[in-house]
């Protein structure tokens, strides 16, 4: 049984490949009568894209999203939303050498394994160039989050080793990582310029932040908030750990500490990240998400082809040294799809 | 839309409070012809139970399992397996005093939010007692991994700040921590007794790992192996944080040191732990959970009553000082229903 | 994947074979503070079981409920509502002989064809018997309509041959057959006699009738009201037709006679039963289920044992003449589960 | 919760409205390496096209399907399939005066009752142009069956009182009613020209067999094979009613005439219609299907507009007399999902 669709009763499906003619989401279940145009969309997708400064020779991907049902005069209408983008600027002749071998850290051998075929074009379906369409999706969601004002911030926390420390958000949109922190933004530039020298690549941690969230989301026992969450974030594909609120440095920490004190106006701190046995609580909910670095490396590495004889690649052409500012926006996007579910979720039983 | 239900073509569906009468879980989906008897579930609740070096005045649970249906002369039969687990040992007078207050870093809040009613006795649904029901369908789960020669190890990694270190694994069920290092299970125990005479609890980190999972288990895109896995684990309770594989620490590595290089006898590291692309590798699986400390702690502590009142709390009684030692088992239970669901998907498409 | 659960926000899982300790149904996803006792459900049970006049030597079931969960002082608190019935007056060496055959008409050869193994007891789980646990959890879905006060009325419209013609309503419990017309029901009960006599069985049709109901139920395209109501009945045992409104005889009608005038007082007829393009439309909803003759038999039939060799069977022993009495309980039972179903669905969107 | 996707292990979603710009499904969980073309499928969407001979004014649906994803080099991936077709030939103003008043027999009502909002464009969603999409999933399905050689035969039993008697296969498709009786379809000819010239319309039945189904194909309790028939084929536009081999006429039988003998050979007689407890026995599938006049009528009818006040309509432009001949394929194509659908789901288990 396959895993295309995220969430229960806002359901999105996404489709394609890298190298196919176009990728896309059908949304059902999004409210009848909610404001929503392609422009919408765009928006969002043009926080994808890749910036200038730090992926110079990286695929254009202007992307611009169709509206192909589940809208009528600037509505939907309540039956299924399909959005389609279609993929351009799509250099497949590229991939021909890789037709035969397995790149370290990506899905290559696992795709093989699992279905005995594979679209080898730039990732096919593994590419992260699926997260456009979640990045759709989101945006569909961020409609139904403006209807109780909820309001999703994503942000690089650290980037190859530099973590940002003093947040100014303002200048948040001001740096090609979405990082709030200028200084460390520089710092993050430099970085990424020394790994690319050396044809290497970083990885990071983004957070994301809902605020405007209120008390009483999540489904005990399996769907807890956090649970769920965990899996959205966990679901991109770079991403190696999730945590909520203190996270793993809860580990550490007695219950004294890490409880947060109620007050008659609310939590006193946040430990728990808006969170309390699966259940939104009413305070800021937070959620870190590590990510690896990019697989796709210049220097040479050791594999083996589909045939299991050892070779070595060493991977050219235009490819991110870091995935983190294109996750950013994903992240945000699959965070908007979970709360937005459970918001649903909740008017159904109340 | 409520989330008592765990997976896809394994389908487990817990239900239960702490102090009614009985808790049970109903599994639908388990193929047919399988040996199962209680005595194999008593055995994977027997570990849950707790101990008594940490645990002096902890509630006695002396599980016992009842299969009332799915399970014929000692087989199974492909049509759902009732398990029902009685309360006993349930002194609920003593919850009376937290009928109308709310306790710190507990659902209590969050519960009354979410369903204007809550079963204020022993946590209600909340209640770690819940997680019996898991390690139950998680000993079902085991019967299908059986088949195939899997393995799911849990060990407690760290405790109280106290990490694990020289592992003899040999030793792992010699303390009640399920730590390898007996060293460190030494300093954990020292530790639990300082924090409880100061009256507070301890968190911790609990690692699973999985053996001899086959090549392609995991469903791109949303329902990726370790995706799904995020959930499983983050939807136990005091859970606050999960990672795969090198986890968190891959955000400070570069590519170069986080590829896991092929070799024609298997990959020469596993930074992946066992996951690319969201699918099985054939390499060990590794997660690693962050559990936060118990939130039920001696010292008096800031809150609100349900009127929003402030109060003060002070909470006696049978508490654990750290849920590590029965979330070990739990961890371990989530992850066998895990890789057996997705075991059972992948059938369907191969 | 197994299909042991029905409906999608109300969602209802039922397990338990014939002659194992009981049965029972676990119900996720009611909304809390409904007030519910087992007393409601015991008296929705009493309906199902059998009466004196047509069913002489028929198994005794007085079965009484126990909530095991999901209920806190006499009202639903939104967790799992777990429903158990104790199977008593069992004998199950009657069933030793069927150990090796294949009753005509019944599940013995389907199920062993599918699992490759069968509780051969009373028919398993494909025992009448677990239609007990549809009527429990019918009776939890009445809850949810009482909210909105809809009526499911549930009466026998034919039975072997016999048609009712005259409702009195008033009367549709004066007979065991719950049929409306007391001339037909007298008829019933003598073409049951006559057939009981010839070691034979019979069939008829069951009508459901859905008051009260609000239009905008029923979820295009594929779970389109009339859809799953379609499902639902006909997943009771013996069930082998479904109609809605003129059904059937909808084939032979021109679209003026079959087309339901709008007046501004709502429809002026009813041949959609109800529901239009899939949804309600205000008007009565009218379902009709096809149920056939009871398999078990006296009279001599031919059939194979497992080992695919001729063999003659008589079934004697506490069978049922008809099904219908027992059906009709059954039937309005999953057209509460269905509708309540759908009006949580409403909720989610609007 | 929106009701848009069909199967539990081959999911269907499908999308689009009669005057938007395209429609489509997206196919989740269809094997691998099945070789699929668009050519597969415009086969089956040119069964869907209206004919000439009884509709001479309706509706150009030169249907040409896109595959965007899911297949590589001419066979599938694992990955979800979309297929679009565009739609072409769109009079959309047409449909302007049907803004403000709802049409009896349709949807339009309904659509407004639930979602506050309709595309009342050619019927919008719940126009049977979506079943183009059905039929082009249809057409992946049958890839599906193919691996082991099932065949799904669909035709036209009765329209308008005419009724197919004398069974000459070889002519099924000869005539646009894809009726196996040539002299019942000259009849059903001239009643569709009589019925037409009385600016009315007709209904008729609809008969599906599937030939070489293997045993062991349903889930009890909820999903047998019969139940989700059921809902397949009620989930068509204009299907009020639907019965498995016997049908409705168990209702008169006794359960010795009822009762399919068992012989070494097979079954001896198929009462059951291929389906016992809810599980296919190996026998032929037997379906019908009940099909309600064409609502859109030349002849003048009473209604109410938007505004509830009384209004009077003749609807004149290219509609069909009957839905029939069009219903015929799309139920074929439901039976195909359906049945891949649990040959997949058995997959899963043994």
């Amino acid at each position: 049984m396959s895993g295309n669709t995220f969430g229960k009763v806002l359901r999105v499906t996404t489709w394609g490949e890298s190298h196919g003619p176009a990728l896309g989401a059908v949304i059902d279940g999004c409210p009848p009568r909610l404001p929503l145009s392609p422009a919408d969309i765009d928006a969002a997708l043009a926080r994808r894209r890749p910036g200038t400064s730090i992926h110079t020779t990286a695929r254009r991907e202007p992307d611009r999203v169709e509206i192909l049902s589940g809208v009528f005069e600037g509505r939907t209408t309540g039956t299924p939303i399909s959005l389609i983008i279609y993929n351009r600027d799509v250099k497949s002749e590229a991939y021909e050498p890789l037709k035969e071998i397995f790149r370290p850290g990506h899905g290559d051998m696992t795709y093989q394994a699992k279905y005995g075929i594979r679209d080898y074009r730039g990732g096919g379906r593994a590419s992260a160039r699926e997260t456009a369409a979640r990045v759709a999706a989101g945006a569909v969601a961020q409609k139904i989050l403006d209807t109780v004002g909820i309001q999703v911030l994503a942000f690089t926390l650290e980037l190859g080793g530099v973590r940002a420390q003093n947040f100014v958000w303002e200048q948040l949109n001001d740096n090609p990582f979405f990082c709030p922190d200028p200084e460390a933004a520089a710092a993050m530039a430099a970085r990424v310029q020394a790994v690319k020298q050396q044809g290497d690549s970083v990885g990071g941690i983004v957070e994301i932040r809902v605020q405007g969230c209120p008390a009483g989301l999540g489904e005990p026992v399996f769907d807890k908030l956090d649970a769920v969450l965990a899996q959205a974030v966990m679901s991109i594909g770079a991403v190696k750990g999730v945590e909520i609120g203190a996270g793993f440095a809860a580990a550490t920490l007695t219950g004294s500490q890490h409880n947060d004190p109620l007050t008659p106006k609310g939590f006193a701190s946040n430990n728990a990240g808006g969170i309390l046995a699966g259940i939104s609580n009413g305070a800021e909910i937070i959620v870190r998400a590590a990510v690896k670095p990019i697989p796709s490396i210049a220097r040479p590495q050791q594999t083996v082809d589909v045939h299991g004889q050892p070779q070595t690649i060493s991977i050219g052409g235009r490819h991110d040294i870091s995935a983190i500012p294109r996750i950013v926006p994903v992240a945000a996007a699959m965070v908007k799809l979970t709360i937005a579910d459970f918001l649903l979720r909740q008017k159904a039983v109340t």
